[in-house]
């Protein structure tokens, strides 16, 4: 039965320290939830749902049977949600495991100091919209599993191998590939089509690219400015690079 | 100086209604306030700001000559901001006049319904960078001075034409010009490089173009999906686009 600790198990899962400590996260909503139980690479440890959305998904919940699954009304969907329109369903699910990247034959993501979790979230849908396998993260990135991250990346955080590390390190042991950057005064994005092999480092919303790590860039890439804007969105300048590497 | 009716004044600036009825919107923090100072498109009306902004930025509030300024203490500037931390200054802006739209020879946007504040203004900004000097926006789309709109354009609201009207009618009396719009089946992005005069339309984030304006479509344009995601966010569809368009 739905309980207080219950309540406070989940209300705790919005902040990192316990996300990290269980190894679980939060999700919400049908779509998204319904999407990741039906991903081969996420365990779903409970659900809290509506009995309306349960009778519906029956046979996707029944699918996995290590699932925990809890009837609630709506005033206890309201004490655990956070979102502004809670929404049928609730979800924890254990966080993936890190796969080995491997950067030969394939362009890889590489984020300095994305904290923004919706420019994050974002990030990681773009980068499954075109096939991108794996996105390496700077330790100053927001965290993956944070809730807005989830949200936003409407499912395809169950697709896209994600890993937190030094990126600086990781760049010096990567040498055998290009490493491409979002710059000002770089090579026209429209140049890179056949380009199938190479890292893209994506800098800070504010900040750019660190010094350490412009220093390993072999080449600098830049989105033509025709009018005035300072700077394009984080997550608006990844979106064009893939999108000139991969039509 | 300062008051309790100032506080009311500046809180009821976050809603619609009072924007309307006021003819102003609100901007915060240093770097978006200066810029907005900068602009000629825009004339300030009032400026509440802790001491330290206002001793810096003198000259530019002096050229200013019809602003109140108000000094105030950081208690005050919390009562008044909508910022998780309220950042030196926070300034009250009449409103642009829209100007008339000249289709001919350029490229011009049209949104369908973006509700996403946040999308709204990476979209305005997107627009600023590729010198995209109009957007015409459905009535369905968010307010262009909703506060969060503001922040995330970054001072390109002072650049960009924008005006709210019938987006069906106003397509139809512009016939003469070619629209297109982000669809799943059309000609691959790629393509666009040399089109110099068009209409791009950006669909709804859940529910993409509504039927009655697809009709009015001359050609569809798909951004081709490798991986899996079933959707890119409207502001990332919206840099590609213009991307290929003008890089």
């Amino acid at each position: 039965m739905f309980s207080k600790s219950h309540t406070k198990y989940i209300q705790s899962l919005q902040q990192r320290k316990f996300r990290d400590e269980y190894g679980v996260f939060l999700a919400e909503g049908p779509k998204l939830v319904e999407e990741l139980l039906r991903s081969p690479n996420l365990n779903c440890k409970q659900i809290f749902s509506l009995p309306f959305w349960l009778n519906a998904n029956e046979q996707l919940v029944a699918a996995k049977n290590t699932i925990e699954v809890f009837e609630v009304q709506d005033f206890e969907l309201e004490k655990i949600s956070a979102l502004a329109t809670p929404n049928q369903v609730l979800a924890v699910f254990e966080k993936k495991k890190e796969n080995q990247v491997d950067v030969t034959g394939k362009i890889t993501l590489a984020l300095d100091s994305i904290q923004d979790p919706g420019n994050l979230g974002t990030i990681i849908r773009i980068a499954d919209w075109f096939g991108v396998e794996n996105i390496i993260c700077s330790r100053g990135c927001a965290d993956m599993y944070n809730p807005k991250v989830i949200q936003s990346t409407m499912g395809s955080i169950a697709r896209v191998n994600i890993v937190y590390t030094d990126l600086a390190l990781w760049l010096k042991d990567k040498r055998e590939v290009k490493t491409y950057a979002a710059a000002l005064d770089g090579r026209n994005v429209k140049t890179l089509e056949g380009i199938k092999e190479g890292i893209i480092l994506i800098g800070n919303e504010s900040k750019g690219i660190s010094d350490a790590l412009l220093q390993m860039v072999n080449e600098k890439i830049t989105i033509p400015k025709i009018g005035e804007a300072e700077s394009l969105n984080a997550a608006v300048a990844t979106g064009i690079i893939l999108s000139h590497l991969f039509t």
